[in-house]
């Protein structure tokens, strides 16, 4: 029952530090608030103003983390990124129930504070929701010593975003012979880094520095390519009253799993292999961790990134907005009559 | 660039047994909908209609995690218990501003998914959320080998409330005079287990399973107690129209860092040392621990779990509406002039 008094700072817990690493990414932070949000940071909540211009307002509500890419991050010192992986994530997560992103909130858990990890990691969220008109209104960074290894963290992000009852899409209006028109992706995005470290770093023995000549770049910075936001893609179709009956995220499950959530009952998808290009870092990956066929459709997006359904004759419509706003696009497949899931064909 | 072939089960992920476990929680989730949830669990985002009835809707959204609480619940094998905590916690910090709750998401990283455990957690959060009423309408479970040590887990919440925007409580109406009413914890609630454990495993070797006698119960026992839920509390204050001018709740920081975070410039709380009784717990802990004075206050609730800042006049009809709700109150304090922060009188 004796012995010289115990601290938090004893227990590993240290406040001060972890309120010194928030406050330097606040100016960040606050560029984020858009008029309506009503708060500021330090709050238990974050107040966030439902606008009167909505009629019949309905949110859309998502969660995600970053995945074993946060393990390539520290391998290669650079926490900027993930925060921007883990807000577009969550942004095209709403996005393709037709809803713009209002709020993000961000939480860290991490071993042992460390104030420039943390100030990466939220001025990347702040970045991202920036660049996409979300405001950053709260967050939580939690030093659990013994729950993560020093050094190590998680992330993980909320987003809450909003559509009209009216435009909501879920796919239920998706019809046998609707086309499947997919939009590239930038990289892996945030899935299937469990597999590709295992191919790049065990079985290839490289290291985040070493140089891929085929990918014309190093391992880190072709591993650590951001998730993209589709945000300024489907916007326009959205704004355009292009007729999207549905659209999908291909993210953990890849085109195999992530199809079918939005396909009604006796409908499937017929996916057209050799219909885009598979990028390089995937034909690497593959080949390299002599991945089956099937599984690197399900672990990895493979080049597409985003699946939209449209009918015929709103293709050519849909593929120009997307041209003028920067996005290439492929049509990869289509709706039949089915069992639920997805068909591979050969080209 | 040869061996054989990879898939993601080599890499430590199995998809199909995340989605078996979650499935198996689905029952009890599918019980916290509202009528305003208008999604199934499946689609990439929740879907949660802004209910009419409101005027001037406010949002209040927060995340928090369960600490190192969670390594408690690991020792003891039991992990129904701390999606309580988590769900509560969030409840609370909405509740201070005001807002009642409407929907939650959970994530749940972990290194190795556990069907069991998954699910332990899942309809502990989904208890929870339909004793507030509040529907559990997404979530997200990575399962992040190498991340995560086998076995550990991370467990993080995000809750969105609603407020009418004339009824906001954010402090700004705190004026000297008011009193400080306390509302007692039912224990650590979810903060300093970091401290707390390093007290009773490592300085009095202790286990989970180990008697106390002056706790009249085991160390599992009193430290898995669940973070209570306050909105049966202050709901009913809120309803009767009780001028509440600030409220907070006392999580990480305790009374010292929790009660400035609601206080208008310019004023300071005095809380009085000895106006409330210390729950054997604390005193035990305190005393084991030989925990500084100050520190107490700062790390554990020292058993106050929410504080009411009201005007004198209204501090009957409060306490009385807080007794025939079953809460307990005890006057702890009051609002003086000064310099920010909160000074503590010794009796």
């Amino acid at each position: 029952m004796t012995g010289r008094p115990l601290t938090y700072r004893d227990a590993g817990v240290d406040i001060e530090r972890k309120v010194r690493a928030t406050r330097a990414a606040l100016g960040a932070i606050r560029q984020t608030f858009t008029p309506n949000v009503l708060s500021d940071i330090g709050l238990f909540g974050g107040l966030f103003r439902v606008d009167p211009s909505w009629k019949e307002p309905v949110l859309v509500a998502t969660t995600d983390g970053v995945g074993t890419k946060l393990k390539v991050a520290l391998l290669a010192g650079r926490h900027d990124t993930v925060g921007i992986d883990l807000v577009n994530h969550c942004v095209n997560d709403a996005l393709v129930q037709g809803a713009r992103p209002l709020f993000f909130l961000d939480y860290i858990g991490m071993g042992r504070v460390e104030e420039g990890v943390i100030r990466s990691l939220l001025e990347g969220c702040a970045a991202a929701c920036r660049a996409n008109g979300c405001a950053l209104i709260g967050g939580e960074t939690a030093e659990l010593p013994e729950l993560y290894p020093a050094g190590e963290y998680d992330l993980v992000g909320f987003l809450v975003g909003v559509v009209e009852r009216a435009r909501i899409v879920d796919g239920s209006g998706v019809r046998a012979g609707d086309r499947l028109l997919g939009v590239p992706s930038s990289g892996l995005h945030t899935n299937g880094y469990s597999l590709a470290r295992k191919i790049v770093f065990d079985r290839l023995g490289l290291s985040v520095s070493s140089r891929v000549d085929r990918l014309g770049t190093t391992v880190g910075e072709a591993l650590l390519r951001t998730h993209l936001s589709y945000l300024p893609a489907v916007g326009p179709l959205l704004d355009a009253g292009v007729p999207i009956r549905g659209m999908a995220h291909i993210t953990g499950g890849g085109l195999l799993d992530n199809l079918p959530r939005i396909l009604p009952k006796g409908l499937r998808a017929r996916v057209l292999k050799g219909s885009w290009p598979i990028p390089e870092l995937f034909a690497w990956l593959v080949s390299a961790g002599d991945v089956p066929e099937e599984e690197r459709y399900r672990v990895f997006n493979m080049g597409i990134g985003l699946v939209l359904v449209l009918p015929p004759e709103a293709l050519p419509r849909a593929r120009s907005i997307l041209r003028e706003g920067g996005f290439e696009s492929h049509e990869i497949g289509e709706i039949v009559p089915g069992e639920g899931g997805v068909e591979l064909l050969q080209p």
